[in-house]
């Protein structure tokens, strides 16, 4: 009978709308019943994407989109600039060097926001750079970059710029058109609110082009097949038939929502974070701190890994803690997709009850008290 | 995208998986399959109830075994003791007159609880009283009356003891056995975490022995006819089967959480509601509280109908205001069945930003911090 709050950066709780439009009876792909919803959700994600150009859909998680965007835009020993302030900063690495890329690495002190400068000066010591990868919010640190200001200037060189928007689109207006990125990578598991299966891959005229004569290996990521089989509102492979009827539902409960309310909602749900941890005496860890997720140093004398084990366990809270050298040091929650001002006060007052059960000072109620002024109160 | 938090005394939020459990493709009711899943539920009744007697399941809202009880064992113009303290002893009184019996009231004043002297005095000036009727908790007043004295002293009399425990079964102890009452009265909406649409009545060897000789006109609510069909494991006429169907997982759920556990955590949510309420210096209504649902008094300066409202319309939390008498002057907040610790928590926090929105004094968290104290603290 406990109830259980998914609070983590991904996956996030699903709608039960989303659920049950997903319970409904199977159809098969190949007939136009799919055709007609998938021609439905296309147009959603152009409005979610903030473009005119189509939206590829892949049945992988978002790693295999990211996979999708180094080999359709490359070419053996093509030399890249890779962004790594995070685990996932790291994975744009792992792929190039599978593939055999040649990676220049701009390192990052995990929590830190890239300077936009780095990527400048990188360019031009590096003229034969292909291509610029970089986290939009880096969940392992719960950071944000500059997307919009790097695209500035990587769209001035002959590199494209890629961005892996996983866990930040939805979160914050991404403008896919108007601010010259070249490839955008988003997954299913973060603001649209479904369950983890579906990836995204958008791409600029320009990366288009380009793409026409990388010559990586790929078959099932391959961006040609699925622009085409686009043009017929399907898939070139088996979509993950569920998801999309998952998606078409998510999607329309955020157009209804308004995705300006949305982002206003998430920005609010951030700041009602970082007032409740800070009247806790909690800092947050990353100096450019990223809307989709906040992460929280864990304070002196208090166990980390504890502390995340008794949110699940007493108090049915999932966030997510550290990972790597960050681990038992920070817990991260996310305020992402179907996330609400609820959730962040049952958060805070679960997180109230651990930190008491580890003798850590404070009045009970002070954190949710802060959270509460910033979602309840006159401005809200 | 908004979500909803169903605090009401009832409907009561309903769990996913009672929900899905009745989302399964409809079987037939005269079947082995219905009669095997009834004789199940007829065993788990059998320990919500605590008895060695069968259970009686209608389908009707929780008023239609409130008129089974009273059909099955009067006879025309019988005279009868009710305690009115509300809504539902009002009720009583209603479904007496409709069959022609002649009431005797005990008033109460709405929110006090019963005097059990009363009952004895009432019973020794009118030796004719063939039954006495109560409610365990009377919903509309948030007042919890003691069945168990009750019944010590009607079971010494010829008068049977007929109680509507419909809000109150399954959220305190309920000894039908032990406590020598006669008839009880249940439904579906309340601590059984079910949608309204089923109730139950249950009646003691002495009840069974007095019903032979009942005359009063029934027809649907024919308690023989159901005890009857029970011995086959089905129901004299169809079955409200999903809701049978939900009934079994939701008595799964409880019996597996622990019978004893359910009255804690509901007594604890009471008593965490109250320290909030007392934190913010707001009164409770009844003088014998329940631990089902808790009435607060509106404070001076604050709007009772739009508190309720805000609370809806604007977080999303559903309680109930007052009705009659006491329409706008009291609000009264569920604590039983699904509801946890998480909802209260919730609760307070939307009731304060209602309360700053009406200019009441006080510091953000005062009141999700006291009850927090009662629900995460030490003692919890």
């Amino acid at each position: 009978m406990k109830k259980n709050y998914l609070l983590a950066p991904g996956p996030v709780q699903a709608p039960s709308e989303v659920l049950l439009s997903m319970a409904k009876p199977l159809i098969h792909h190949r007939t136009a019943q799919f055709e007609e919803k998938f021609a439905k959700v296309q147009k959603l994600l152009k409005e979610l994407f903030m473009t005119q150009r189509p939206v590829i859909t892949f049945a992988s998680s978002g790693t295999g989109a990211m996979e999708a965007a180094i080999v359709n835009c490359h070419s053996a020993a093509d030399e890249v600039l890779i962004v790594r302030g995070g685990k996932f900063g790291e994975r744009w690495g792992e792929i190039s060097e599978a593939y055999g890329l040649k990676p220049v690495y701009i390192d990052i002190k995990w929590g830190g926001g890239l300077n936009v400068e780095d990527v400048e000066n990188a360019l031009k010591s590096n003229p034969n750079i292909k291509s610029v990868m970089m986290q939009y919010s880096e969940t392992s640190t719960a950071a944000m970059h500059d997307v919009e200001k790097t695209a500035q200037i990587v769209s001035k060189t002959n590199a494209l710029l890629i961005v892996d928007a996983i866990s930040a689109l939805g979160v914050v207006p991404l403008k896919s058109d108007d601010w010259k990125i070249d490839v955008i990578v988003g997954g299913s598991q973060k603001s649209l609110m479904l369950p983890p299966g579906l990836s995204f891959l958008w791409f600029s005229e320009r990366a288009e082009e380009k793409m026409k004569s990388a010559n990586l290996p790929k078959y099932y990521f391959n961006a040609q097949a699925e622009l085409k089989a686009l043009k017929k509102n399907t898939t070139a492979y088996t979509p993950a038939i569920t998801l999309i009827d998952g998606l078409y539902t998510s999607l329309m409960m955020m157009k209804e929502y308004g995705w300006q309310n949305l982002y206003d909602k998430n920005k609010k749900l951030m700041k009602a974070i970082h007032a409740g941890l800070d009247a806790l005496n909690i800092k947050l860890f990353s100096s450019s701190p990223s809307v989709s997720v906040t992460a929280g140093v864990v304070p002196e004398g208090i166990d980390g890994e504890r502390l995340v084990n008794d949110l699940k366990e007493i108090y049915g809270v999932t966030i997510a803690g550290g990972q790597d050298e960050v681990k038992g040091k920070i817990f991260r929650v996310g305020t992402l997709g179907y996330v609400d001002s609820s959730d962040i006060v049952v958060f805070f007052a679960a997180l109230e009850g651990c930190l008491k059960k580890q003798n850590y000072s404070f009045e009970w109620g002070v954190g949710v008290g802060a959270a509460e002024e910033i979602l309840y109160g006159e401005n809200s």
